[in-house]
């Protein structure tokens, strides 16, 4: 049995994620194909990479994962094919699944160049369906990488603001808002620590010109409902929340947008 | 084969859906996930619990479903596996799971605790990952019910308003309004009986202050667009509709409301 | 194995898609389920058909196609398996089934009528679960078509404007935007060669009582971010999109509204 996934930012109305999975089942019937989302929001490459390097992890070794967020559909910009110690990343050379294949340790990047293995027939406007799906299907079905084109060294890398420890303060940039209005940091838990902080202190949070203090829990409602905490999310990343709420909301928070976080004196 | 069954809170945003989907198919390969709804109310146990209720009965004997509706989550609320006459459900002991297990037939209630079951490392907000999918993987891997930990006797019931038959009129409940603008109730056939409506009369329904007089269909096209009808819903409730259109809108329908029925004379 | 995918107007946060799947795997654990799309719009039995038609053709020969859109449900519009030249395709007679039938190639189209095909109890409001599904998984456990009932001459086609070429431009309407909102209009290739257009050239057109000119490119980002264009779109009609924007929104583009285009002199 082998592991296909998919992200894109195609959206569910469409039948564009269909005909992809169509075409996958076409070349490799027995694939099983699971949908990381759908909903990345549209040309946003460095939120698609931030979810694929959450999901990629949790998948068994030997996955195939296909990534389309790809405003650079039809131009020069690559197709290529990314082989790490542990699983395979198919898609666009724009950066999507490169914080995501780093995690798991590059071991080559391949250009995908043999119309062998595309649709005989290439848009302009969808890859996904005519190069993706297709690589990623013959790939399960045990084509060597080496077949699909050339080993290439220079490949585009998403650029993250790394969070900064600054005397008493880490600054730091807002990831990811989730569904339920969490807001996903990109401060871990190893600059909590050079901050002194550990469960149960109060951390000064600055969004903007907005202050907030809030405790640092190991649970939702260690809080009231309605009241904001922070909190190690399930990717190691700090977190606020609000219980029973909507942090985003609460805090205006947006992605991409800077905070600061120090220990309450 | 075996069918895991999945219904939560998360959206299709994130990538939470995917991940549990991911250790499932780590654990247990040959596993058929299908999901239910990942588009539940945030946070309300009450909906899910009806919805899972409602599609669980059309599932092949011996799925296993997963339901993760859980503001708790992290707190010291039980993990629980419910055994039922037909099947088994997985999730958290706060009622979401016993709606649709009572309907089949409780036979046992076991906590989840054995952390061989788990995955190495727990995080405190994200249950359904790094216990409820390897429950359930596990589970579909043939291992005994009882290895995951004791028996228990009290759990989580869901309170749920049963319809009132009142002299010439029955007193219900607005239990989901769907996609269509639908509006379910939890009124059935029975009370329907009792009141002596059958198909072809005319129902008189309050809501609120409002009142409205609409006929008992077999069919949407039995009125004409745009015109309001009651009919016995495909789970054998009675629900009001709108021919081609959206009841809920029509009657400034929401869940939890009350609603009064009779037979118009 | 045997494909089964799906296209309904059900929507994402119900269980009624659910509820068909888990009755298709009752009938036939092996089927493997693929969703076309369920976000189609309510009751918009041409919109289905259009998506239906561009997404069936990448399946596998075989196929089996579950189509819902289905204002009529209910009602004597008959239930209906259409056999064509490479696949399958059912659901209810009201024209969804058949843009896509008809560019397979129609063999033989049958009516539903077979009990022992259908769910013991038929609700007079899901069809899909009660009729649709289970013919489908008798089906693809290899069921003769001709046992569920009998074969029928008379079906409903939808009526689509073709677009029509009037001296110097061509007239034609807008079958369907997109999530990313591209317009997809009923004009072809051929469409553009009898104007004399061709990839470079510049496209006047005319929506309500805007004029607008694009270039007919063959990526999008042969225009700078937010400029519009003019591309074949990947099921090979024209298209008029927004290099990294919303054309829909920029053009008041509606799905059914006429345009006009010429080549600009």
């Amino acid at each position: 049995m082998q592991i296909i996934s998919l992200l894109t930012d195609f959206g569910l109305k469409d039948v564009y994620v269909a005909e992809m999975k169509a075409i996958i089942l076409q070349i490799c019937p027995e694939a099983k194909i699971i949908d990381i989302s759908h909903n990345i929001e549209k040309f946003n490459v460095r939120m698609g990479a931030f979810m694929l390097a959450c999901a990629a992890p949790y998948f068994p070794e030997g996955s195939i994962h296909i990534g389309v967020v790809d405003p650079g559909v039809g131009t020069e910009r690559r197709a290529i094919i990314v082989e790490t110690q542990r699983s395979w990343f198919v898609g666009p050379d724009n950066g999507l699944l490169m914080l995501a294949a780093e995690k798991e340790g590059i071991k080559h990047v391949y250009e995908i160049r043999n119309k062998a293995y595309m649709r005989f027939q290439v848009s302009h406007t969808f890859h996904g369906r005519d190069i993706f799906a297709p690589a990623a299907a013959y790939l399960a079905r045990g084509i060597a990488v080496s077949e699909f084109g050339p080993e290439i060294i220079h490949y585009t890398t998403p650029e993250y603001a790394k969070a900064k420890l600054e005397e008493n303060q880490v600054k730091g940039e807002i990831l990811h808002i989730d569904d339920f209005g969490n807001i996903i940091t990109n401060i871990s838990i190893s600059e909590l620590e050079k901050l002194g902080v550990s469960e149960g202190d109060v951390i000064s949070l600055i969004i903007g010109k907005d202050k907030f203090q809030v405790k640092l829990c190991s649970a939702y409602n260690e809080v009231s409902k309605g009241e904001a905490l922070a909190i190690i999310g399930s990717h190691g990343f700090l977190e606020f929340s609000v219980n029973l709420g909507n942090a985003a909301r609460q805090f205006k928070a947006e992605v991409g947008k800077c905070l600061k976080i120090s220990r309450k004196c």
